[in-house]
């Protein structure tokens, strides 16, 4: 049997995966690792300016390409990052957050050490993280190759963040090169204990319909969930998490379903539905704008992503997948009539002065096949909330987790994760003011986004939602936008748009003149400007807000 | 009995302890908690760029003013913060983390809310914050007076972080406005038995010698130090933690400890001594230079901010300031010779190209007295450890828990504190990016540093401790650090400097023509370019770096 160093046997696993880059800082308790990263044929070290923007790359990674990974330092390193994977956490993204941690002669000496307290604790970061994560596992010599084999399988496994702790001088022990990673397979016996459930509740429905969202994307079964639609014609709606997951190429979509306030005959027909079948939905209060839903999911059909809940029954090991595959072989076909609102936004074209809904309706044209769309918590969500998208386009957004400030480095590993790709970012400047120096590493690394910053000056959407709009407190600094990009050199196109018109020109120059560059377009809006959407959600608060609706 | 809401009682104790300004990012969980700041009148909403920064900001201004405040919202904005949070804890600096959290009604119902999971857990950033603060409270109806009192009775008490976790429907109740706020006092016979203790080993030493730190400055007994410095001429050192603790002016005060590479005259004078008292001492690894020490601390006299152990007994509930009012009056005065070490840095100008060298000695002519400083970690640290300061001026630096970033907005939160200072920041460049925005918040609030950002082109320190120093991971993005000042709007000056004539002027107009605005000094030096205690204390990592030493 032959024989690797730890470090080696972790990188090529996480290879094996599809994990090519490595986001992080280096610290003098990662320094083994990252060499290793670096020394590696088939990874990439990519720095970042900081940790918490290392770990929203790594997300945005693990969006587009199914795993990511961060490397940071002890203590200082970990505990910035640590909201990023909370978000992979709760939005089930596989990230895997490695720290190069002290010595294990420096534990057992109980050495004070930077990077922990005058008291130590060499643990408490782990513990930490043990809030926010599926496992955490902290290497001894003794249990390395075993717990790295597990977390790895947990990674897969619970499409969850998993937290390994590397103490320094392990790095280089020689493991046996004998992987052991686990993949979860469905119960038999479970399976099909569910299926009958689910047959006898689908078997006598009269109006069955799917709600399908965002974990049939991350459990690997967006193909699965298409061809049972197709094979069975259920009525089908999408929440706002997993927006893409299904256009208007697969029949049975009635569009995506935003509570009463937008697509009303879908919000009825769901919620006079006898039988809904939830696959992979995350029944949040924004992505069910409010709870308002006349049913409790799981007293009808809940499919997750390893498990399924039928009326109140949980039946573990059944993974989504398999459930889908089998229940397209015996679901009955459903040959009713249902709503379609699928309805394309209308950019009002008599003002001249740049509004939201010219820009979403704008972008709505602009954004193509295959595109990779980021969108920001705030605002912007209510923009791409009714948007019609193209097919194969995969719009990313954090609508359970909403870390503002996510969206731009996030963008940044999506960037690294598909180089081939164009990957648009719309984020409202408020958010972006938190994480924007990530803009820089993009330039660093030749990645070429188009950056829309939409600049509505202050917390637009805390406007809507507070007592006052006009608080001090939802006041930010005034920056100029588009000359970031002089501040951090490289090739880079930069522009500022107050009209229609120059709106117009500055996506048409993106897409032309400039489209090999990183394309950075400030677009000036009103303070109060809100897409029609966001109006409609929150007209009954907006009593100082002029609405069109 | 007179009544009261519940944030209002917060913010009245809070301002009796000196904090008049809270640093933060609204959310809607925290609107009650944020709009009743702004509302009082003795206490202002300081609004940051992220979470992060603002509790860097608040540990900056704990520093200055003895306590800081910062507000977040839940899941998200703590998170982000924490490592902050976890750096005051490290280093004793005294801030409440305020966080509004979901209202009682929705975690009673177990809510599926944005900022947690899909399936829902309350409490795990109150868990994750358990690991790096004193204590925590997550309010009830039924517990918030007393959870309140407790919690900032533990603030003051230990000088380490307390969180706060305020479910949003409950901000507005009632209480009463009854203070019981408990402050923790020297248990007398403890106090008489840990005298008489030390009072042994003073009387029998041939040789004692004091070794004070940065605690006898948060424990709120520097007074006390030098009066008992005075009263026993003891002779006295500082670790760098402590630097700007004692200066010449206190007689006995032999100057800085460095470890054997520096001032080596005090390093051998401290391991001969027979009897070390090391008053609020941490025998952190760089702190201590390498733990190059011949005597156990604990096994001789150490006396910490609410307990001693002498002989390796510990003494519970026992003041340093106590203890050194105390001592004063009864311990034995010291009448023999000591070496004396406080060397001015000299600046070498025969070179015309800026090195580090002449920038720390230039920079030891600029500061004065009453200046606030902060020191970035990093290299940064070794160019100000064996400076000579003036008296009254306070170093901040982050020694033990060492998070790059950190000076940047810890400096902005000094400058809030106390308006009428003069305040500096050094920081490495690699550092700066960490946090570079908040530069923005200091224009916004009208602060006015002098920053010096110097340039050399990477992490220069881990080139120092990894294998290889031009290994990729140590460059970061090239910026033009003198335009983020652009960016950012408002008043101000920068300006790039390359050459000694360079850095002199720009040093000279930072205080003359535009000292009533920020001034951003951005100073050129080359990748390996290191201050001379740095090239001392790793010459034998650097091979292929030329010393001069």
């Amino acid at each position: 049997m032959s024989e690797i160093t730890l470090v080696d046997y972790l990188i090529e696993q996480l290879e094996k995966l599809g994990i090519n880059d490595f986001f992080g800082l280096p610290g003098d308790f990662n320094f083994n690792i990252v060499e290793a990263i670096e020394k590696n044929n088939n990874t990439n070290w990519i720095g970042c300016t900081n940790e918490l923007n290392a770990g929203y790359a790594a997300d945005g990674y693990a969006r587009e390409k199914g795993y990511g990974a961060i490397v940071t330092t002890y203590g200082v390193g970990e505990l910035s990052a640590i909201n990023a994977i909370a978000g992979s956490f709760a939005e089930y993204v596989p990230v895997i957050k490695i720290v190069g941690v002290p010595a294990t002669k420096n534990i057992a000496n109980n050495d004070i050490l930077h990077h922990n307290f005058a008291e130590p604790n060499y643990y408490a970061f782990k513990d930490a993280y043990s809030n926010v994560t599926q496992t955490t596992a902290y290497l001894t010599k003794e249990n390395a190759k075993e717990e790295i084999d597990r977390v790895i399988s947990d990674l897969i496994n619970y499409k969850k963040p998993v937290y390994l702790a590397i103490p320094d001088d392990i790095c280089e022990m020689k493991i046996k090169n004998e992987p052991n990673i686990t993949r979860l397979k469905s119960d038999e016996k479970n399976l099909v204990k569910a299926l009958n459930h689910i047959m006898d509740l689908l078997k006598k429905a009269k109006k069955p319909t799917v709600i399908a969202d965002v974990l049939c994307e991350r459990f690997e079964a967006k193909k699965e969930l298409i061809d049972f639609l197709n094979q069975t014609n259920y009525p089908s709606t999408t929440l706002l998490m997993g927006k893409s997951l299904l256009n208007e190429d697969v029949k049975s979509y009635m569009g995506i379903y935003l509570g009463k306030k937008w697509n009303r005959e879908i919000y009825n027909y769901i919620n006079t539905s006898d039988c809904v079948a939830s696959i992979g939905a995350v029944y949040s209060d924004l992505n069910t704008f409010g709870f308002d839903f006349s049913y409790n999911p799981s007293s009808m059909i809940e499919i997750k992503g390893t498990y399924c809940v039928v009326e109140n029954i949980k039946y573990n090991n059944v993974l989504m997948k398999d459930v889908l595959i089998e229940l397209s072989k015996i679901a009955p076909v459903f040959n009713s009539t249902f709503p379609k609102e699928i309805n394309p936004l209308d950019a009002n074209v008599e003002e001249k002065e740049l509004k939201s809904d010219y820009i979403y309706s704008k972008l709505q044209e602009f954004i193509k096949e295959d595109d990779i769309v980021f969108s920001e918590t705030g605002i912007v969500e209510f923009g791409f909330a009714p948007m019609k998208l193209p097919k194969n386009i995969k719009l990313n957004n954090q609508v359970l987790w909403g870390s503002i400030g996510w969206a731009t480095p996030a963008c940044f590993g999506a960037c690294i994760a598909k180089k081939d790709k164009r990957v648009i970012l719309i984020t409202g400047e408020g958010s972006h003011q938190l994480t924007a120096q990530e803009v820089s590493s993009m330039m660093r690394y030749n990645a070429k986004p188009i950056i829309i910053v939409i600049n509505n000056s202050g917390y637009t959407i805390e406007r809507v939602l507070c007592k006052n709009p006009m608080d001090e407190f939802n006041n930010i600094s005034s920056w100029n936008y588009s000359k970031l990009t002089e501040v951090f050199n490289g090739e880079s196109w930069s522009c500022r748009a107050k009209t229609n018109e120059e709106f117009d020109k500055a996506l048409e120059i993106a897409q032309t003149e400039h489209k090999n560059k990183l394309c950075y377009i400030e677009a000036i809006v009103d303070k109060m400007d809100l897409p029609q959407f966001a109006k409609l959600t929150y007209g009954n608060k907006l009593s100082n807000i002029p609405l069109n609706a």
